[in-house]
C-alpha cells in the first residue's frame, strides 16, 4: 500500500473506528502506543509471506531503517527479528559478543539489568557498572573501567533508559569506548526514530530498536542495525536457532524472505508508519513534536506541584517519571482508573525506592492531547481529594 | 471486543476493504492465511499491554486454548510466546527436555528436521528417526527405538508435517511412547484447531501451535500447552531469557501480563478468531469445512491429471502436495504468477527429490473458492500450453 492509499484507507478506517463506538484511550506509555489510523488500516490485508509483494515491504523497511541511522548499506545491515524488543536485544548480544569476549554493561534501570541477565543466560563474561535508578553513567567512569580491565571487549548501553526516562549521554560514552577500540552495543529501543542517532555521530557497532516505539508501529518485531563485518564474523555464535541473527540475515539476503513466518500484518503497519515518519520530517520532525508534548507535560505537572525524578538536563522527550504525591489520599490504582475513565492510560513507575508513575509522550498524539491530559489529572486528583502533589519528603 | 461487536465492525471493514480497492488474493498456503474481516478489524484498536482490558483478552485466549485441547486447567497450562511458531517449538524443547535427557526426533520433513537442529543449538542429546520426504513413522519402529535405547526420555513428533501435508499417525505413536513412560512432545502447529487433538485421546506432555494456522488468526505468536508438573520442574532449564517458558508462565500467572511487550493487535485478532472458531462448531466444524475443500481440491486436480505425493490415507485436510507436471512447458514461477493474477496464491513444494507444489485448504475459504481455483488452474495451464499434468515418470 502506498502512503496515499493508506491515507485514503485511513479516512475510511477512522469512520469505521468511530462507528464501532470504540473510542480508544490514549496510551501515554512506553509502548504499545497510540498509532495512526492509517497504520492500523494497513493491517486490513492478508499478505503471503513468500510473495514478492510482501518481500518488497520487508526490503523497503530494512532500507529505510538503515537510512534513518545514516548507516551506509555496504558497511551496515538491518536485520529484523520476530518477537518483542527483548528478543532482538538477546539476539544482538549473542551475535555481537564473542564467546570468549567480555562485556561491560552500563546499567541505570530495568533494561540495563535485563541485558546483564541475558548475558547470564548466554554464559558470556560481563561486569555491570550499576548507577542505580536514575544516575547516568559518565565518560570518565566508563574510561576508568575499560582501562582497569583490558579483557573487556564490548560496552552495552541503553540510550533512553525507559524505566526512568533518562536520556543517557551516549555521545560522550561512545567516544571513550571507540577511542579504546571496543565494541559499542546500543539499546535504542525507546529512542530510535525520535532522538537523533546516526553512525556518523555515534559510531556504534550494534543498535537495537523495535516496531512499536518512536516509529509508531504496532508491536511484533524488533530490528538490529549492525556492522556487516561483525555480522559476517558471527556465524555459529548464537545460542538459539530462533534468535540466530546471522542466519536470519543470510536467509533474508538470499531469498528476500524472513527465515520463519513473519508477523505480516505488523510489518505492513510498520511500513505505513515509516512513510508517515518521513512525511512528518523524519527524526527531526518527530523530535519537535515529542519535545513540545514533554515540555507542556512537565510544565503542567510541575504547576500542579508534581516533581520529576530527573533534573531537566537528563529528561528525555520519550517518557517522564513523576514522584507519586505523598498525600495520604493518593492511590495509584485509583489515579490510573480515573485517568482511564477520562481517556488516558498512563504507566506505573519502575523505581526500586520511591513510589512513582510514568507518562509517555510517544505515539500518535501531540501537545493538545497533553493539555487535555492535564485537565484529566486535575480532575482525578480532585476526585481522590488530593490537594498537595509534593512527593514524600 | 465481543463477537457481536467484531462482526458488526467486520461488516464495515468489508466495505472498507472493498472501497480501498484491495481485492486480496486468497492465500492457499500453510500460513499466513486468508483471515476473516472480523479478525482483521479487531486490529483497528490500540491496547495498553499493562491494562486490564488487554489482560482479559490474554486470559480468555489461554483458557479457550486449554479447552480446545481438552486439557484440565489444574493439570495443564497454556503459555503463549511472542515470535513465530519456531520460537515456541524451541522454547518447548528447551523446557520439556531435561539437560541430562535425550530426545528421539521423528522426522519426515522440514519441521522434524528443524526440531533436531534446535536440539543441536541447545546441546541436548538426541537421535533422529528420519523417514525421508513422505513416509510416516510407525508405532513398531518407534517402539523398537525406545526399547533399544533406554536413555531416551522424550519423543518429538510433528502432527501434520506441513512440508508434505502428511498427517502422521499420532495416536498409535502416543500409545507406544506413553506405554514406556516417555515424554511426548507434539508439534501440532498446522493441525491444532482443525484436526482433533485432546489430552484424553492423546496424552501428550507438550503441544505446540501458533496463531496463524487453523485457528485463523494473524501471525505474531505461538503457544505451548503442557503439563504443569513438567513446567514446574523446568525452572532454570532454558538457554534463553526471551524463550524461557517457565519464566513467561510464572510472570503471567502472577501479573496477568506477558513478560515482555506482547503483539497486542495480533492477540486481539486471535481473540476474535477464537470466537469465530467456536461459532463454526469448534474443531469439528472446522474439520468439516477443510475436509470438503481438500476433497474437492484433490478430486479436481486429479481430474486434470495431477498426482498427489501421498496416498489417500495419509492426506491431511491442511495442505496437499502435488507433483509438478513433467510437461516441458510447465514452469512453477509462471504457474504461480498466472494463479496470482487470478486471485490465488499457492506455495512451492519442499521435497528434496521431486519438483512439486502445495495448495493449502486452511484459512477463511471453502469449497466454492476451491472450485474457482480449479478453473484458474485450468486457465493457467492453458496459458502455459501445458496439456498433460502427469509428473515425470
Ligand atoms: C530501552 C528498552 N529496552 C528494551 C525494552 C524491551 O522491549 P520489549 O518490551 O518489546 O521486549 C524496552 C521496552 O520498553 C525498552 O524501553
Ligand atoms: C508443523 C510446523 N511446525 C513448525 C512450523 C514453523 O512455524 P513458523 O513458520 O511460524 O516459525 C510450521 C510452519 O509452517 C509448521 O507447519
Amino acid at each position: 500500500m502506498s502512503l496515499a492509499t493508506a491515507t485514503a484507507t485511513a479516512t475510511h478506517a477512522s469512520r469505521l473506528i468511530e462507528e464501532s463506538g470504540q473510542q480508544a484511550p490514549y496510551l501515554l506509555t512506553p509502548g504499545p502506543l497510540t498509532t495512526s489510523d492509517a497504520t492500523k488500516a494497513a493491517m486490513l490485508h492478508d499478505w503471503g509471506s513468500w510473495d514478492d509483494d510482501f518481500n518488497r515491504l520487508t526490503a523497503e523497511v530494512r532500507e529505510q531503517l538503515l537510512e534513518m541511522a545514516g548507516a551506509p548499506g555496504d558497511a551496515y545491515a538491518c536485520v529484523p527479528l520476530q518477537g518483542s524488543g527483548t528478543f532482538a536485544v538477546e539476539a544482538a548480544l549473542a551475535t555481537a559478543i564473542d564467546r570468549q569476549g567480555k562485556a561491560l554493561v552500563l546499567a541505570n534501570g530495568a533494561y540495563g539489568q535485563r541485558a546483564a541477565k541475558i548475558l547470564d543466560y548466554l554464559g558470556r563474561a560481563h561486569v555491570v557498572l550499576d548507577k542505580g535508578d536514575y544516575l547516568p553513567p559518565r565518560d570518565e567512569e566508563v574510561a576508568a573501567h575499560l582501562d582497569a580491565d583490558p579483557e573487556i571487549t564490548d560496552v552495552f548501553l541503553v540510550h533512553c533508559e525507559t524505566s526512568s526516562g533518562i536520556l543517557n549521554p551516549l555521545s560522550e560514552i561512545a567516544e571513550v569506548v571507540k577511542a579504546r577500540g571496543k565494541g559499542l552495543i546500543v539499546d535504542a529501543m525507546s529512542s530510535f526514530g525520535a532522538v537523533p542517532l546516526t553512525v556518523e555521530d555515534v559510531p556504534f557497532d550494534v543498535m537495537v530498536s523495535s516496531a512499536n516505539k518512536c516509529i509508531e508501529g504496532v508491536p511484533g518485531f524488533g530490528f538490529v542495525i549492525l556492522r556487516r563485518e561483525l555480522l559476517e564474523a558471527s556465524a555459529g555464535r548464537s545460542h538459539s536457532l530462533s534468535l540466530d541473527l546471522y542466519e536470519q540475515w543470510r536467509y533474508m539476503e538470499r531469498t528476500g524472505q524472513w527465515r520463519f513466518t513473519p508477523p505480516t500484518h505488523v510489518v505492513a503497519a510498520f511500513h505505513t508508519a515509516l512513510a508517515e515518519h518521513l512525511a512528518e520530517g523524519g527524526v527531526a520532525g518527530r523530535l519537535v513534536r515529542y519535545t513540545r508534548s514533554r515540555d507542556r507535560l512537565v510544565a503542567g505537572m510541575r504547576a500542579m506541584g508534581f516533581a520529576t525524578l530527573l533534573e531537566d538536563r537528563w529528561l528525555s522527550p520519550i517518557i517522564t517519571t513523576f514522584f507519586s504525591p505523598g498525600h495520604p489520599s493518593f492511590d495509584f490504582g485509583r489515579f490510573y482508573a480515573e485517568l482511564k475513565a477520562r481517556g488516558f492510560i498512563i504507566y506505573p513507575g519502575k523505581l526500586t525506592q520511591a513510589e512513582s508513575f510514568r507518562i509517555g509522550c510517544i505515539g500518535r498524539l501531540d501537545a493538545t492531547v497533553i493539555e487535555r491530559l492535564l485537565v484529566a489529572v486535575r480532575e482525578a486528583l480532585d476526585a481522590m481529594g488530593v490537594d498537595d502533589c509534593r512527593p514524600v519528603a
